[in-house]
This record gives structure tokens, sequence and C-alpha cells, in this order.
């Protein structure tokens, strides 16, 4: 079928073709809303009469900006070939895909009918007891398994292949995120209040170079395949499970890039708790959270790197027992301390960007919002000038604002 | 033309065929006469009533080891899309291509009748005025033009894309530059007197941690496309002329290899020179040549960033024009301080691994040749595990031997 943008009825039209998508949902009864609330796609929940699936279609644009800004609708196979990969190697935290419709630019996934999208589960102050240790298995499983530290030189160029002309939407992570939003731009975002704190940062020649050395990074590092927009939109979670889904930025970049999106999200929803709730149970999950995140990824890719006694970067006998440890320890902590400067990189472009995050815009109290914006921005310049220098986790926490 | 492996009575009958090449070297009369010294591919030079050419074929195997060392030769397919690409670039140092058959795995160029090997004129003391200033041209035009200083995010992805899948050939470096050298291996080369030295480096943990990072900086950090084996058996000269031949280990790697690789042949002739010659007007020779070398090739490279006010990492406004100066100076000192880096495991391996140079191994005297083994060594070392402190060319050259 020729592409062409569906909508609820046509999609109707579409399913009854096809029939793997008809087994699905049935052939009599199926109900289609429209449920895309992300930045970029459409989504479709179609609710069969003994189950759900989801349909998400791209198209030639960006979808939060119109026509006017045009992006590649290819992009769904990039995240088709990353879901895929995903689910492969952690089945329990990535949807299952159904279908595939290259050209019309359409995936079909199975539908979470149970799950909340996690950026709105925090926002409501919900408690996830597992998310920590599923994210931290999903964060170590693919980038361990993608990186040259599981592949063999040939299988990771192959699979690097698949991905390397994700172009488009890379260049929207160049510019929004490590770009316009530390210099005059159209496109930037500016709260009352906050011109002198983002006059004062876009002055500042030490913190800019160092947001285009991360730039460069992910530019140019090929470590292992990220999810590439690993924020708290693009998990769906419940009590018991969390799913990664939108992966439609994956390539291959810096290690630190996925690791540092979830940090900034956590510390994003952290700082709206901190300024905004009357107690601080919540805000004190959140940093407990981040925390057991980031010691379970630690202690998971430690385990992985360990059980791997020969790989593309290392053999046997290359060190002692004890030098490799210390290998293998160095490489974990400069993966963190790089996902700490990245995670200041999104925070930052958070609120001086394009795109906001609702956990700070949403917060309605202006002064209590002015508060909230130049917190999280205070956190991500220090993060960004320092993140080299952050040995731990502890060091981390012992860096941000436990009080209003 | 099915492939097989042609000797100098069958390239007979295959120029025959093919009009381009009868039309450069004649019908009736041209001799063939198998060249290749090298480690890998055969060569021909066919010499032409009028002109002659150069016919390199590749071989499915490690010419210098045999069958038994297997190697994609597709190799020959990575070299002529690298010699085109830097042919366009620098047409001044590249030779021209005159045909090429993948399925044969042959490409034919312009035979440089007049120039000979520059590690063979180098270990005859012969001087080349010009040199220093056209591989400083060559490497800041490739560097620079195939690099996203230059190319948009989506030509480099595309450019990338040609060749990152040369991975036999960057296994090999892998594995004889960054691996095999700095540990007990089968392949490794031992001149007698050299026990002693070899095995303290292998077991200093800070050395063989810096010789990995920058294993790893190879496999991963895809700033440009290099040569990817530029020593002085990779150039021809003569008085007024420089060309770079032989780029099939082309691919996307880090800035400093190319440059590492230069430094490291220059430092081991210079060594062999310092410890064998009578006077040192050869050896001070050499540490000019390289010291002009790297002057001129970071002031080309900064003219090169200076020309291109906006590019896939920087638009005009990002910096003001003071902080966009002093972000090009760093950018070429790292660029060189990881030269330094890899020109130090490219000394090592040629002194502890399996492919040595004939400026050292070819020294007679047992005596002389251990003194250079243990001073390139010492050398070698020394810029692994100190390359991001050496702060320019007079620094190096402050460290590095001046008397026997």
């Amino acid at each position: 079928m020729e592409y062409q943008i569906l909508t609820s009825e046509t999609l109707q039209t579409y399913i009854r073709r096809i029939k793997s998508l008809r087994d699905l949902v049935g052939n009599r009864s199926f109900k289609i809303r429209e449920v895309g609330d992300g930045n970029l796609n459409y989504v479709f929940i179609v609710e069969g009469e003994h189950q759900g699936i989801i349909v998400k279609q791209s198209v030639p644009f960006l979808r939060c900006i119109g026509e006017s800004w045009q992006l590649s609708k290819d992009r769904i196979l990039f995240e088709t070939a990353a879901l895929k990969k995903f689910h492969d190697l952690v089945p329990s935290h990535v949807p299952a895909i159904y279908y595939a419709d290259q050209q019309m630019c359409l995936v079909a996934m199975r539908y979470l009918d149970d799950h909340i999208i996690l950026r709105k589960g925090l926002i409501a102050s919900q408690k996830y007891p597992h998310f920590a240790e599923h994210v931290a298995t999903f964060l170590a499983n693919t980038l361990f398994k993608t990186s040259s530290f599981f592949l063999s030189s040939k299988e990771k160029s192959e699979l690097e292949s698949q991905f390397n002309t994700n172009c488009d939407l890379c260049k929207l992570s160049e510019d929004l995120v490590f770009t316009f939003p530390y210099m005059s731009h159209d496109s930037n975002h500016q709260f009352p209040g906050m011109e002198e704190f983002a006059a004062e940062l876009r002055s500042d020649a030490d913190f800019k170079r160092s947001v285009l050395s991360l730039k460069y990074r992910f530019m140019t590092q090929r470590d292992a395949l990220l999810h590439g927009d690993l924020h708290t939109g693009s998990i769906m979670v419940n009590e018991r499970d969390t799913y990664i889904i939108d992966p439609e930025f994956a390539f291959f970049g810096p290690f630190g890039f996925d690791i540092g999106a979830l940090i900034a999200n956590l510390l994003l929803s952290y700082v709206a708790h901190l300024i905004c709730d009357s107690d601080k149970s919540y805000s004190v999950w959140l940093l407990d959270t981040l925390k057991e995140f980031l010691a379970k990824f630690q202690s998971r890719f430690l385990d992985l790197l360990r059980s791997q006694e020969s790989n593309a970067v290392l053999i046997p006998g290359f060190f002692s027992r004890q030098d490799l440890e210390r290998y293998h320890q160095e490489i974990v902590l400069k993966m963190v301390q790089e996902g700490y400067g990245f995670a200041g990189c999104k925070m930052a472009r958070r609120i001086l960007g394009l795109a906001g995050v609702a956990d700070i815009r949403g917060i309605e109290d202006r002064n209590k919002r002015l508060a909230a914006e130049k917190m999280a921005l205070g956190i991500a310049k220090d993060l960004i000038k320092n993140f080299e220098k952050i040995n731990s986790c502890n060091d981390l926490l012992s860096r941000i604002p436990h009080d209003r």
C-alpha cells in the first residue's frame, strides 16, 4: 500500500486487509482512537474483542511543529529495528512487535493497557518499587550487548550499519539538546524571571565548551546502540512492570547518553517535587530510586563485563586478574560520569530549549515554577562543568540541593 | 571475469581484453613484473610503450603469512574507494585511478616511476625538502574534509557507510598494533637482549591501560576517514613530489591515528640514524621535518576550521570570536596529543610485534640494533603514558633522546 497518513477511519480499512492484524483484534468489532501525545508521530489504540494493539505511524514532519519542520518518516524503520533488537535482548522490558509495514511507515505492537507513561506516574507521586531495577537491567543489557565488549568488530559494524543513517533524528538532538539552548535562538523557551540566569550561562565559555565536547561525543563516539531518547515519557510502568518504548532516535552513540537521559528526567521530577510538595517523602523516594538505578546498573554492567572473558577489546592474558578488575571498574565509572554530563545537557535543554517537560512546565504557581527552573538549571550547569570529577552516586547527591 | 589470482602472464591476457588499459600501455609490447614487497597484496608494474601503470590485486589471505591467515580480498574495494576520495580532496598528493574491477579485486593506477618508497629514501639518508609540507597538506585536508567540521551529519554518515565494514583490516590493527605486542603472544618478535625491557612493559598496568584506551578510541571514535596505515612505506617521494598510496586500511577512526603513524615512523627512522650515523646531520633533519610537519599540519587544520564558519558541530552565534578561536586551538591540540599516543603504539608494535620496520630491523650491528630497539621502545612507552600532557612539539622533542 502506498504511503498515506492514516486516520482512525482509514486504519479500520487497513487492519481489515491484513490477516495477522485481523487475527489479533478480531474482524468484526474493534475500536480505534488516536492517542499520540508525543512530539513526533501518530499513535492509535486499536481495541479488539479480546485484546488491543498499538499502531504507530510516522509522518514526514515534526508533529508538534507541523509540516513546516520536515523530518524523514523513515524514522519508524529505525524505531522498529531498535524495538526488535531491544526486545531480543531484554524481552521482559520491551513490548513485542506484531507487524511492521515499511512503505506505510507503520508498526503494530503490544498494547500496554495496564500501564501508564512513567512521567505521568511521577507527576502524580506514584511509587514504582521495581522501576530502578528494571531500567538498570534494560540499560546494562542493551548497552553491553551492542558494544565492543560483547560483539565482535564485524558484528558490531554490521549492526551499526543498520542505524548510522538515522541522521534526521540525530540532527534534532544535535540542535535541540546540544546547540540552540545555549545561544540566542528562536526555538528557545524562556520563562519570565530566567533571563539573567540564562544569559549568564550563555556567556560562560567553559560551560559551553563542555557542552560542545559532549555534543561531539554524541556525534562521533560509537560505543553502543542507544535508545536515543530515554526520558520518562518513553517508559511505561505499573507497580509490577517496566517497558521501554519509542526508540525512534536509536543510533550508535556514547554509553552515557541513555544513562544521562534517565538521570536528567529523574532529577527534573525530583526538583519539581522538592519545590512543590508539602513533605519530602516523594522527593526522597526519587533520589533513592536514582541511587538504586545507578548502583544496580553499575553492578549489572560489571557482572556482564566479568562474564565475557574474551571480547573485541580484551583477550585473556592481556591483564592480570587484578588489573582487569580495575580496568572494568574504570570503564563503568567513566560511563556513569559521562552520563552525568549528558544528564546536564538533557536538563538544561528542558529549561532553556524548545521542548520542556510537564514535570516543570506544569507547575502552576509562577514562583514555584521559577524556583524549579532555577534549581534544575543550577544542577545542569554543575553536571556539565564537573561531570568528570563526580566519583560516585553519593558524590552526585551531595552536589544536589536537598531543600527548597 | 571471475576472480582468480593473477600472475604476470595472466595479467597480460587480462590487459589485452580491457580497452581502457590497452589504450594506456599499448596493445603490442608491454612488460610486466611483480614488485609487491608489502605484507598484503600483489603489485605489478606494467610498462607500456609510452607510459607505465601499476596494477594491484588483493588475495584472500595475508600475503606475508600465507593462506593460513585469511583476510577478505574485498580490502581492495576499500582501498579503491579511499584512493578516489583522497584523490578528489588532494589530487596533487594521491595517484589517479585509471581502472577498477570489483570482481577481480584489482585496481590500476598511475605508476610513479620517478619516485621511491619514502622508507627506502629515509634509510638511504635522502632529504626531501617538501615532504613535511606535502604530508601536512594531505592530512589536514583529508581529516578536515571527512569530519563533522566540514561534512553535514548526513553526508558524513553516508561516507561512513562506505567504509565501516572494512572490519578485517581494522581487526588486524586491533590485534597487531594494540593487543598482541603487549602480552605474551606467538606472533611477537623479540630481539635478543630485549627480554627484560619487554617484560617490564608487559607488566606495567598503567602503560597497558593507556594502550587499551587508545585501542578503544581506534575501535569506536569516528572522527574522520583515515588512511589507516600511514607509515613511511605508504608514501612515495622524490625531491619535488609526495604521493600517498595503499589506503586499504581506510576506515572512520580517531583524528590522531594517521598523524601518529607518521610521527612514529619518522621517530623510528630518527632513532636508527641517531644510533648508527657518524654525525647528526640526518637525524637533525628528521626532527626538523617532524617539527615542520606538525607545525604546518596544525596551522592548515586551524585555517580550515576558521574558514568553515558554520558546520555540523558549531554555528555562528554559539561562541564569541575569542571563545571560538580558543575552541579551535583546543581541537587541534587534542588531535595532535592523540597523535603522540598513537605514535607510541605504532612504535611499540614495530619493536615488540609481528611486523618490524626495515629502519630498525635492518641495522646489522647487533649492539646498535639493540640500542635502537631500546631507545624506540623507551620513547613509545613515554608517549603512550603521557601523550595527553605533551603540549607542544618542542615539549615532544625535549622528551626524546638527542644522543646515543
